[in-house]
This record gives C-alpha cells, structure tokens and sequence, in this order.
C-alpha cells in the first residue's frame, strides 16, 4: 500500500476507480490530524487552554487510536506571538501552563510490528493541528510572499504567516523556546538516528492551516541531507495554498509527494491568492455528492476534517449512490459540525468532555483538575536541531 | 427544623440574623427543583427529548443526591398540547418516547431513620421542573385568569396557561394520559394511605414555571380531607404570580406555607400582571451582593435557581461580604449559566454529558443508546385519582 502511494506520481483520478485500500490510508492519514483537534484544549476557562489535553504516553488511548500502532514520541507547539491572531486559543485565566504557546500537533512512530510490515517500513508521522470551524484567520493571511531562507534560493518564498508560525520562537516561554521548526528537525533526526539501518517513511499530515505547515515542513525536511533516502509524503486535507511557483517546483524536485484532499465548496483553498502556488496532486470531493450531508450548509461545515474523511469513504465520482469503503461510521461528521442531515439523529457537536472536564473532589467540591507537567522539549532538542543544520552545511560545502 | 419552618407565620427577615440551619433547609429543597434540570433531556436530536434522562430508581444516585435520604416514588409528566408553546421541549426525530408529554419533575418520600427523625416526620416531596434559561414562555402567559374550579368558590380564579398545564391531558399519549394533577393527587393519597398512621409532610418545591405549578398542586392538595392534618408548604424560587387575591386568601386560609425565594433583579416573578397576587413570605435575594456574582448580566442569569441557591447560602443582609453557611460550592452557579465571575476559573454552561450521550459500541459505532422505557403511570393511578375526588365530594355532601 505504501510504496502504492509513492509510487504514483499523479494522484489525479486516483480513486477512480474506487480503491477502498487508498480510501483507508487517506482516512487513517486524516485522523492522526482529527486527533490533534480532538484532543486540543479550547477553554478559555481552563489555564491549560491551548494545550493538548492528554499526556503523550496516553494520548493514542484517550482518543481510541491504539490499534493504528503508532507510539507518541513528541508533541509540538508553535508561538503565538505572531500575525495570525485569530487562530491561537488564549486562556483568560492568569495563572496559565503558557502565555505564549500553543499546542500544535506532534511527531510519531509506527511501533506496532504487524502495522510496519504492513507498510513495508517503519512509518513516522507529523500531525499538525489547525482549525476546526473558525475561519477568521483566512482573512489575517497577508498576500506577503516571505523568502523561505532553509536554502540557497531566494527565489523560493512562502506566506508570510505560516513562515512565522514555523519559524519564529519566544526565548520567555519554556514550551515555546525552540521554533516549531527547530522542534520538527530535532525530533526528525533523533528518530533517523535512532533507527539508523531501517527503511523509514515520513509522513506529514494536516488540516487547514495545520496542511500549510504539513507542507511547508515536508518542503524543510526533504531538503536536508538526513532524509535523502527516505521518501516523504504529505496528506494536505483543505489546506491553504502555502507559497509561490518556484516553491512549488522545488517542492517537486526534492520528490516530497503530496495529496490534497479538497472539498470544491471550501473557500480555504483559494486563499491566500494568485501569487502562490498548489504543491501536489488534489483529491477534489464535493459534499452534494453525499446524500447525508446537508447540501447548503455554511463554510465551516465544507472546510470540516471529518466530513473530507467521509466523503473520502464514500464519495464514488459520477455515481451519486453513497456506499462506503471503510464501513466508517457517519456519525463521526458531527463531532464538532452540525454537517448531517437532522434526520440521521445525531447530536451537532456532540464531542464534548463530561462536565467540559470539571470533576467532583471526594469533599464534594467540583473543580478542573490540575494537570501534570508535560516535558516541553527532550534535552537533546538542541544538539539534534544543531546536527540537522550541520549536515546541511556539509552538504552545500558552507562554512 | 421542620417544626420551625412548619411553625413560622412570617418569613419575612427569617434570615436575619443569619441562621444556617434554615438556609440549609432552603438549598436543600431548591436542589431537589434543581434535579430536574439536571437530569431533563434537552437535546432535540434525541428521541428521548423532554424526558428525564435517569430511570426512576437510578435518579437519586446520578444525580449525586443519594445523601439527602429520599426514595423516587413516581415521575410527573404534563402535555404539551396546550397554550404555552415554548416552554416545551420537543424532539426533531420522527420516532420519539412521546409526541405529547414532558416529563416535569417527580414525587420522592423521605426513607432514611435519620432524616425522618431529624426532620421529625417522614417527607414526601415533589418537584416541579421549570426553565433553566430561555424565558420566551413569559412572553405566552396571558393575563387571562381561569376559574380554579377544583373547589366551590368560582371567584378563585388562576392563570389559564398554569391552569391548562396542570390539568389537561391527551389521551392519545401513554404518559400524558393522566394531567399532572392525576398524577400527582393519586400519588399523594397512595402514599398516605401507604404510610398511615405515621407523622407525614408535604414539601412542594420548584424553580419558575415549576414554582407556579408547586403553589397550585399545594392548593390543590391542602383542599383535600386526604391531606387535612399533614402539613404542606412550598418552597418557591423565582416563581411568577399564580392567581387572583381570592386564590391567595384561599391558600392561607388552607394554611400553606409558602416560602417565595427571589432576586430583586429577576423580571418572572412580576409577570403576569397586576390582577395577580403572590401568595406567602417572600425571601428578596439581590445578586449584586455576592462578590462571585457578574454585578451585570443577563436576565437568564437573574433568573437562574443556582444562583439563588448561592444567594441563599451565602447572603449577609446589609454586610456585604460574603460567607457561606453550609460551605455550598460556588462552581455550581455556572452548572448552566455564565454568572460567575471569570477571575474564578469555572467554565460556564458546564453541566454537560460527556459526548452529548453519545456512546462507542464494540464495533466502533457512535450510537445514542436506547433507554429502558420508564413505566408511565403505576396502575392504580385511575383508582387513587377517584378516591381522592371521592373524599373530597364527600366532604362537601356534593353528590
């Protein structure tokens, strides 16, 4: 199945016809990024708001993902001090985990022995958080091509903003000391080192503004020496566009294989505008196609993750009848829309903690509880990040 | 406590000086009013809507009452195929526990020694449910005063919309196939007749519309030689006005006692109109003296029982500071509301199933459970009913 999709270097028609093996590793792809939104703590009312909820070693757990086989091995978080404000959750309360971070996904590895021969190698994923239904930081995005200075070519240049999300780092902020990207390499390259002599495969994945970063994170990796046998793939899922043409063609030449899962009615894909450039092959679905969907539904509902993963399980091209791939169940699209029909009786928004995770202490008081500390970087953060930008010297013959 | 709450004429200024006890006993019956929003099934996309979401014998331990030393004895259901159009909760599914009833609350007796020898007699209790938040039902009463022709004198006269909701029925419907008044009197006299020969009391309690219905079933009861040596009182919060001055002189000449908890701010208990009157003492709560309290929100939130709850507990007269008589968790006013001031952390709106109900069958299906059917009526419903109005003819030599 993997070497499938690498193998393929067109993904247009794909799935024409239908082929429920692709089906499934599209939706098993999309749900390590619908996990980092399940999972996301959105409560301006907690101190933990802007964090994961769960502690890595439980996180596949918590969110009924055990059986993909995979193990945590470090979650990344971004700054929000940065040109996008409406994207970062802030906590109102004082006493806060961070003021200056958000969680924005994580790094994971395929440990599951069964799963790697199943894949054929053993498979690390990047899964990028992005946003759910609040569409306000489309409009924060500036038609500001920055210089993407990873390499040599100044001609290479993405927006602005993911640039920042990416790149930028606030030295006062313990989880946000290390840039997301510093965060993404170090881990990358401890992992390389770690299972030196395997065949690996790094798979990126992302929703929203979480697919810009999937892209544009796959383009800094695939760069660098480290990873030069090791094929790269990412699962754009209503991603923005993330940079110009020239960025586009590197993309490509550095042979990073993207697929880009779209709904036709989702307006985040046409931003931010015609200077930039989409990377990759596009999965174009349409959810007038499906009949449990209702058809004039506001923008949220066509940007929403789960309902590209259920158009992905069941969308059959010119056929309008619905059958699905995976036996995915439907109910799972109103988790957090209010996407299917009323008929189909399934509460709108219905992913919610009991009690939005108050609990009641044996002295009958309720409270949110106080969480443990998660470790925000590995100690050998720096050394791996100084060992990428190392090789990658060696590699240009710079000083 | 009881005897003292029984024993006072006036309860005006009962609270000052604070006296803990009595608050208790105040919280103590407004939590049972309270129950019935916790438990009542508010989700349109349920085909449980306008149920309680517990069964009977499993009401007191969900809901974390188990302590207070009562036994469900029957839920209470009204129709809603009657002139006050949004306080009922109806479902969007087509195939649905009810067309016509909603369940409105319940009747419990006291059963544990100790509570029956604390309060020195065994208690039975009904509740009433009302509205927790949207007040558009205010908007529905008319200022139409109905003939309360449950006794002789026609110049007893009580809003019709209170009037229909306790007494009509809808025979089509299995739970609405009894009024709210069958039900309720067939229980009281079962219950009597149940516990002959011991020291009974009536406690009516309910929060709104519910404190509407708690005053009527209270008079409606107190006329009955059933009831004649058991005494009945009502604990009323942010109850509208019921009745005429002949409907208010009746139920002090019945001996009633009614306690009427408010808050100054809230605009439910000046409706419906000036040829009303309250009927009992009124104990005047004033949201803008507790320091946890938003000084100026909405009217929801001057309306919300658990705000009058903490208002009890912990209101001081002319001091202002704030201290709790029975330690009562401030964390409960936002249960559903957004009252409390943000610098205390809690959540608004957080009384909240985890997944709006929804549960993960073992083949990974989302799927709202089905509900144990609740039986509607016990059987001798229709027996005691007839024996109540028997007693009741009887008394007045009617035919």
């Amino acid at each position: 199945m993997w070497r499938e999709i690498q193998g393929c270097n067109n993904w247009k028609g794909l799935l024409d016809p239908m082929d429920s093996h692709l089906r499934k590793e599209i939706i098993r792809y999309g749900e390590f990024a619908q996990s980092c939104y399940d999972s996301f703590d959105y409560d301006p009312h907690s101190k933990y708001c802007g964090t994961c909820k769960y502690q890595p070693s439980h996180f596949f757990d918590k969110i009924n993902m055990l059986k993909k086989g995979y193990e945590m091995k470090r979650y990344l978080y971004a700054t929000s001090n940065i040109n996008l404000p409406n994207f970062f959750q802030k906590s109102k309360m004082s006493n806060v985990w961070s003021q200056h971070a958000n969680w924005m996904g994580y790094v994971a590895v395929a440990t599951d022995p069964e799963e790697i021969k199943r894949l054929g190698r053993r498979d690390i994923v990047v899964a990028w958080r992005g946003t759910v239904t609040y569409l306000e930081w489309i409009h924060d995005l500036q038609d500001i091509l920055h210089p993407a200075h990873f390499r040599d070519d100044p001609n290479i240049k993405i927006e602005t903003g993911f640039f920042d999300m990416y790149t930028k780092k606030e030295n006062n902020c313990h989880y946000a000391s290390f840039s997301a990207r510093e965060q993404i390499l170090a881990e990358i390259n401890r992992l390389i080192e770690k299972y030196q002599g395997e065949e690996l495969s790094i798979t990126i994945t992302g929703h929203s503004l979480g697919a810009a970063l999937a892209l544009l994170s796959a383009y800094d990796i695939a760069g660098k020496s480290i990873t030069k046998i090791i094929p790269i793939s990412v699962f754009s899922f209503a991603g923005p566009r993330v940079g110009n043409l020239k960025f586009k063609e590197r993309c490509e030449e550095l042979g990073i294989k993207v697929l880009r899962v779209i709904n036709v009615h989702d307006k985040v894909p046409t931003v931010p505008g015609i200077s930039y450039a989409h990377v990759g092959a596009e999965l174009a679905l349409d959810h007038h196609r499906s009949p449990f969907l209702k058809p004039n539904s506001d923008l949220g509902c066509a940007h929403n993750l789960e309902a590209h993963l259920h158009l992905v399980d069941g969308y059959h091209g010119k056929v309008r009848a619905f059958r699905s791939a995976t036996g995915r169940d439907v109910a799972l699209v109103n988790k957090d829309s209010s996407f299917l029909k009323e008929e189909y009786g399934v509460p709108p928004f219905w992913w919610q903690d009991e009690n939005k995770g108050m609990v009641r202490t044996s002295d009958g008081q309720w409270v949110l509880p106080e969480r443990p500390v998660i470790e925000a970087h590995p100690p050998d953060t720096a050394h791996h990040f100084q060992q990428v930008l190392k090789l990658a010297r060696a590699r240009l013959n710079l000083p």
